[in-house]
């Protein structure tokens, strides 16, 4: 299949793998790129650009197709050192940056001198056009559905695609919900040039994460997450759990004085934990809705195939003998 | 096009307009069977099965095709003369009724007993297995974009038509942010048969609502719909305007204590004055998310002929020349 999307980044097939902390190493990325889709490093779970330049190095041992890095912009008392990530990616050769959370503004003309292909994830049409007057080339648009950060305007993906459509000039990839050939299809209907996988990609062989964590994405339902964080204005899906309602309950108690400093080791601290131990119950962690469409741990190359066949089943003999018929 | 859903209603596009309270008149109805479409007479806006009578044979007058009538099941204290309204729908020689709210076990044998196809509104997967285990023919799967009633588990179409997808053996349309050829090609690339919509079929010309309603969906953004009745459960969602605000601020400040009554007036009780008199900040009104997709008042036949050019393009130009590039 080819869409301007797979045309920019010179892939295979039009599916990203979004960052995802302490999900996007090296082994995710190699991954999901080997199988023609682009996959992504997360920056900032690397502790030093010294680090990420190490990860990028790794994942060029792994794969000779392109990957690209996340960079995510997120209110930080102590920011990390982004000119220096920024540095690490052009010097790696990186070719395509996913930017996530605030504008990316400061750091896109370095980007884009460097020849790399810059993809914002927004969750609103208005950041999405704020993207596109600052020079991004492409955004990923984040609906209600995602697991992480799906902001405060609660709009789903079957309203956001088709709004986007009407109002962007640049392409955009949908992200939030997306399982399979189904979700696919449905987002290049809707006017995305291709979609974006978080959750669906946790559950593979070779995401680098405990097994206690695909096996809870299995078991959930689309009925078990959970959002939290939003008396902050930080809003966050994730999976229910212990942890989780204990965090729901605190919010609920504490109301409008809540701090981020209440909840933080629940919803941050133990993060890096409970995706390298399997420790499920400890704290609160990013999982979309789209859990329920989970089903089973494939190879991402097994899982790309495959939603790539449904793809062409769905256009040609599905919807192509309705219209025929 | 042809899908199970058009060969089961025996209608000409799988579009059909979903029961919608003192907008589904015989007007409504008819504009949208003769465009093809299966219009939906609203029963309980009748305020007698002689009224519902009356409006069926209306209808009749005004077109030769086949469409049918809405009842729903909500939780009343005078529950409404059910059985004198299912026998006006039989002896009025309707073949499909679409039902809503609690289920519909009660009247299905005198409905299935007459060769009436039963579509039943659902919000969740659970529901909609349960249509289908006490006999519905088909189900209609209802998002948390929806106008009107939502259910309480936020679960957007994205993820619940494949879901549906994936349990139900009866076929189902799509209803809840549903505006265009988009819409229609998506739900059909997700498993559904067909889409339903209610608030775009509000903002055509012959609508029997008063043009103020029209100018505010076509005003209205993504952004401007609320959810009132949430702590009561029975969330709906509503266009905002002065009276959500209040009805907002009410529901705050009485937290668990609140009842129906306290809010009855706005919620409820100006609801045809506000459909047929313009009066749009008397009270609160069924709006869905699509509202932010809505931007021209065409006649019930341009709409439905220009979504099925539209989903005609999709599938062929825009899917078929993405596979085929």
């Amino acid at each position: 299949m080819k869409t301007i999307i797979t045309e920019m980044f010179n892939i295979e097939h039009p599916i990203i793998q979004g960052g995802m902390h302490y999900v996007g190493f090296a082994e995710m990325a190699a991954a999901v790129s080997n199988a023609g889709g682009l996959g992504i490093i997360t920056g900032l779970t690397q502790r030093s650009p010294a680090d990420l330049a190490n990860e990028i190095a790794r994942c060029k041992d792994m794969t000779t197709k392109p990957f690209g890095v996340n960079l995510t912009f997120l209110p930080t008392v102590n920011a990390p050192d982004y000119p220096g990530y920024v540095k690490a990616i052009i010097e790696g050769g990186i070719k395509v940056v996913e930017t996530a959370g605030r504008n990316p503004a400061e750091v896109l003309p370095y980007l884009k001198d460097a020849g790399i292909h810059v993809i914002h994830k927004c969750t609103s049409v208005r950041h999405a056009l704020k993207a596109q007057s600052i020079g991004c080339d492409a955004v990923s648009v984040d609906g209600f559905e995602c697991g992480g950060h799906p902001g405060e305007d609660d709009i789903p993906n079957m309203i956001l695609l088709p709004r986007a459509a009407d109002e962007l000039e640049i392409p955009f990839v949908s992200s939030g919900g997306m399982a399979d050939g189904r979700s696919l299809v449905a987002s290049l209907a809707m006017g995305a040039q291709g979609m974006n996988m978080g959750t669906r990609f946790i559950a593979t062989k070779e995401a680098p994460v405990h097994d206690n964590v695909k096996q809870a994405i299995l078991q959930a339902s689309e009925l078990d997450t959970r959002l939290v964080m939003r008396p902050l204005r930080n809003t966050e899906r994730v999976l229910n759990n212990k942890a989780v309602e204990r965090i729901l309950e605190k919010e609920q108690a504490l109301g409008k004085d809540i701090q981020f400093e209440d909840i933080i080791e629940e919803v941050a601290g133990v993060y890096p934990k409970i995706m390298s131990e399997g420790t499920m119950d400890a704290g609160a962690w990013s999982c979309g809705m789209v859990a329920g469409l989970i089903n089973d741990i494939p190879s991402c190359q097994e899982l790309i195939d495959r939603i790539m066949q449904e793809a062409d089943d769905i256009i040609q003999q599905r919807l192509g003998g309705m219209l025929n018929a």
